[in-house]
C-alpha cells in the first residue's frame, strides 16, 4: 500500500506516519484525509504496530486545509441544505460522507477508535486542521519551531475535527474558548504553558524524544493492556458515573489476568522482565468493543 | 431600557455591563438577577453586540447575595417542600421560578445560552454568587485587588449558580472541592495559580486589557462563527462521544462556508482582511439551536 | 468494630484511617478491600465523623495489590467467561462481586458515595491500587518521600478502580494517558507539577498539614452543606447540561436555608461565628440521594 500524501514507515513496532506534501507545508486535502483514515485503520488492525508517531515532512507539521486544492470549499455539496435529522439519517451515505461531513472530524474519529497509542511530534506550523488533528493524538511534543493556531473564527468558520470535544479535555474550557475566539498563533512556549504540550525540544532532538516514549511503551508494556487503556480513558471518562468505568475495568482485568496479566504478575514476583505474548487487536478480550 | 442595578453601555460592538450598586459593594439582589437575565438575553439577541464585558462599579466586583435585602432568605418560599419531581414538573411556573429555583443559577443559565462571548473583569471582591457567576463567563481577568471566595459552606449553604458544573471544568475536580470545602478567600495570585484567571493586572490597567481581548474578537472574527464556537465548546464537550461534536461541526462548517467562511477563505487567498457580513443571532444557521 | 488491616481512629470529628500492614508495605488484599468498604460506609453513616484522612503505617502508603496473598490472581473466578450483559445482570451477586468485579473499584465506588470529605496523606510509595484509590479522595497531600505509579500496563493489566473516570478529571486526558501508558514511578515533584497533588511536605509535617485542612472544615462549615457539596461536585459536573446542576442547587439551597443556612446568614449579619446544629447524614435534605 502506498500513499500520495503520507509516508508510512514501520520499524521495531513503531510506526511513523509523516504528512508528506512539504512543498505545500503538508496542507490537508481530501486525499490526505482519506489516506490518513486508511493508514490509521491499517495501523490499528496491524498487530505488528505498537505505537504511532505523527510528524510532518520539511519545515511544517501541517499548515491547515489546502484552500487552493480541487473541489468546492472544504469539498462540501452546497446543493444540499441538511438538517441535523438529515445528517443523522444519512451519516454513512457517500453523498453525506464526502459532501456534508467535516473531513477533519472523519480523521479524528478514526484516531479516537484506534487501538494503538498515538504521539504527535509537532515539528513546525500546525494550523487549523493541522492543530485540531493533534488533539486526538494522546501525547503532543513540539519543537521550538512549532507554531499552533486554532484560526477558524478568523476565517469565518468554526473549530472542527471534534475539537470542541477534545480541546476542553486537554486544556480546560476557559483556555479552549480563549484560544479559539482569538485564533491567535501560539508559540510552543505558550502552548506548553496552557497544557497543550508535554514538552518542547530543539528541532534536531524532537523525533528522538518522541521515539524514546514510543520505545518505552513498545518494550515494556502489554499491547492488549495499552489498547484497552486508550479506549478506557477516552470513553469511561466521558460517562456520567464511575460505575460505567467499573464495569469495563472489571472485565478488562478479568480477561487480562488469564494471559499477559498472569505473566506480568509472575515476572514481578520472579523479579524478571515480563514476556508478553498477546497482541492487539488479535487478542483483545471478547467483550471488546464494549461500546457497540 | 434602563436598569436599577446595572449600567449597560454599548460602544463599537463591545457591551460593558457594570454591576452598579457600589454603595452595597454591588451585592446581588433578586432585582439584579432579573435585570442581569434581561440584559444578557437582550445582548444575546442584539446583532450590534459582539462581545460582553462584565465588571463592578466602585471597589468591589460583587460581594455576594445581599443578605439584608427584602424577602425571606434568598427569596425562597418555605411553605413549599418540593421534591425533585415537583421541581421538574413546575420548572417554569412563576411560583417555582421565584420561590424555589436558585436565583444565581437562573443568571448562569442565561449566560450559558448567550450567543456572545463573555469576559469578566474582576475589579475587586467577588464572593459567593459574585464568584460563581463569573464561572459561566468565558475568560476571567482580575485586578491585583481581586479577592475571590466560594464561601458557601461557611454559611451553611452549598455552591450554587451551577458552579458544580462549571468550576470543575475550569480548575479540575480536586481544586473545585478544595476551594468550596474551605470557603477560603483567594488572592488573585492564588486564583490564577489554580487556573481560575487568565491573568492579573494593575487596577488601572484591567479594563484596557479586557477591551483588548474584546476588540480583537470584534474586529477580526465572524460573529456567527464566534456564537457557534461558544455553544459548541460548552455543549459538545459535555457529550459522551466525539461523534456528537462531529455532527455539529459538520453542519456548522457546511453553513459557514456558504457566506462568512467563503469570504474568510477568499480573503486569506487574496492576502487581505476579511469583510464578514453575517451577524448573530440573525444569520445563525438553520439547525441552530441544535439542542432543542 | 476492629479491622485486621486498618487502624480507625476518630478524634474531634476527624477520622484517621491508616492502612496497617506495614510489614507488607500496606499491600492491598481482598480483606483490606472489604474492610475499607466497611470503614468508609461506617464513616459516611456516622454523624460524629466530619472529615476522613487516609494514610499508611510505616514507610509506604500502599505498595499495590499483594500479589503473594491467598486466592487466584486478583481473586478472580476464571471459570466464568462473563460478557458485559452477564456482569450487568449479576452486578450484585456474590459470585460476581468476589469473582469478577474489580476489587479496587468496589473501594473507590464506596469513596464516591461517601458523605464525608476525604483527604489522602500519601506518606510513601503509592503504587497500582495504592495510587488509584487516592484518585477518589478529594485532596491529595504527599510527603517528599512519596512515589506514585500507575504501573498497570507494565504488568499486563489495565488501570482499575475507576481510574479511567477519575484520573482525567484530576490531571487532564493527556497526562492520564501519558502516565498510564508509561507506568512510570512519579516523584512527588512530578506528580505535583502534573496536578495530582495539592502540595508536598516534609515527612514529619505531612499529617499536621492534612489535619490543618481537616480541622478547618470540621470547625467552620456545616456538615450537611459539606456532604451535599461533595456529591454535587462529582455528580453534577458529569451531567450533560448545567440545568442538571441547577435543579440540585435549587433544592439544596432551599432546604439548607431552613436550618444551617439560616444560622449561617444570621451569624454573618451579626458578625459572630455560626453555630451549625445539623449533622450528616441525619439531616441531609429529603431529596437526598437525588440520583436514585
Amino acid at each position: 500500500m502506498t500513499y500520495a500524501t503520507l509516508d508510512y514507515q514501520l520499524e521495531d513496532g513503531i510506526l511513523t506516519i509523516t504528512l508528506n506534501r512539504p512543498e505545500f507545508m503538508n496542507a490537508f486535502t481530501v486525499t490526505m484525509a482519506n489516506e490518513l483514515i486508511a493508514a490509521i485503520n491499517r495501523a490499528s488492525n496491524d498487530d505488528e504496530v505498537r505505537v504511532i508517531v505523527f510528524t510532518g515532512a520539511g519545515k511544517a507539521f501541517c499548515a491547515g486545509m489546502d484552500l487552493r486544492a480541487e473541489g468546492n470549499v472544504f469539498g462540501l455539496n452546497g446543493e444540499l441544505q441538511p438538517t441535523m435529522a438529515d445528517l443523522e439519517a444519512h451519516f454513512d451515505d457517500p453523498e453525506y460522507v464526502s459532501g456534508v461531513r467535516d473531513t477533519g472530524g472523519r480523521v479524528t474519529l478514526a484516531l479516537y477508535d484506534c487501538a494503538k497509542p498515538v504521539i504527535a511530534a509537532i515539528n513546525g506550523a500546525a494550523v487549523g486542521i493541522g492543530a485540531t488533528m493533534t488533539l486526538a493524538m494522546d501525547i503532543r511534543l513540539a519543537s521550538t519551531e512549532a507554531r499552533i493556531g486554532f484560526v477558524f473564527n478568523k476565517i469565518g468558520i468554526v473549530p472542527e475535527a471534534c475539537s470542541s470535544w477534545f480541546l476542553p479535555r486537554v486544556v480546560g474550557i476557559s483556555r479552549a474558548l480563549e484560544w479559539t475566539y482569538s485564533g491567535e498563533i501560539l508559540s510552543a512556549e505558550k502552548a506548553k504553558a496552557g497544557g497543550l504540550l508535554k514538552d518542547i525540544y530543539a528541532p534536531e532532538a524532537l523525533m528522538d524524544e518522541a521515539y524514546k516514549i514510543a520505545r518505552q511503551i513498545a518494550e515494556n508494556t502489554s499491547p492488549v493492556a495499552i489498547a484497552m487503556t486508550r479506549q478506557m480513558m477516552y470513553r469511561n471518562s466521558a460517562m456520567p458515573h464511575p460505575r460505567d468505568a467499573h464495569k469495563v475495568d472489571s472485565l478488562a482485568v478479568f480477561y487480562a489476568c488469564q494471559k499477559d496479566g498472569k505473566e506480568g504478575v509472575a515476572s514481578f514476583l520472579e523479579k524478571r522482565k515480563p514476556q508478553f505474548t498477546q497482541t492487539a487487536p488479535a487478542d483483545l478480550p471478547p467483550f471488546y468493543p464494549w461500546w457497540d
